[in-house]
């Protein structure tokens, strides 16, 4: 067991308007992680940070995540060259989802499947609940 | 118990590239959901729906969430007027989690502290592992 370097959650303003980080992280010790892009503010991916990855990544300036399918720290973008440079880090109200300004390294993509940004198809608003999906035009890198 | 009016998650490409909405839901029957201001594309929030909210997002073209907290439907700017107008939704590649594109009502804000954004304070980067937050400029709404 790792020793995680973070105080424990709090309550109140001392969770929400303190300077203290305090993670709260859920029963799988993992808090929520969203990438934008620096340059545009394209959200890039949702995916989620143990005690070990935030650490990391607010040590090195790399993103590292915790990859649930896998059970292993992740590096993004070490075998793809996709490294994700944090230029700005934030922690929200509650402390259990951090927003990473990110400059991306190689292609400048961020998806496994190829795209720039996982959220490349659209949900139809109004048109019943489980609507056909349609691929978002491409937006440039 | 309420049925779910979404097909379950799929492997591969069925998940990743079809036109079939599929949330995979998490052991608590929860998809992440981020949304961002219509307006300028600034990371508003970071919360969840299950599939209740979700399919009443989608059919009324109003933010639902699920409040972990209350374990209750919540219709984000009921009592507030923060309500969530969702101009555009997206799904991501595995389908865990939904991008909302929203124009906010009342004063345009989001976040219970009165701020606009839940994102308000900056954790510092190559400062060691858990540095002092500080708040970050407020972004005009």
């Amino acid at each position: 067991m790792n020793v995680s370097p973070f105080a424990g959650p709090a309550e109140g303003a001392s969770q929400e308007e303190g300077t203290v980080l305090r993670p709260k992280f859920d029963r799988d010790g993992l808090v929520t992680a969203v990438a934008v892009d620096d340059g545009d503010g394209a959200v890039l991916m949702v995916a989620h940070m143990n005690a070990a990855s935030l650490a990391r990544t607010i040590e090195t300036g790399e993103a590292w995540y915790w990859s649930r399918s896998r059970r292993a720290l992740w590096r993004k973008g070490e075998t793809s060259g996709q490294l994700q440079h944090v230029v700005e880090m934030r922690v929200d109200c509650d402390q259990v989802a951090v927003l990473l300004r990110v400059r991306v390294g190689g292609d400048g993509g961020c998806c496994h499947t190829g795209r720039r940004s996982c959220f490349y198809r659209v949900v139809p608003i109004g048109q019943g609940a489980a609507p056909a999906l349609s691929e978002a035009p491409a937006i440039s890198r």
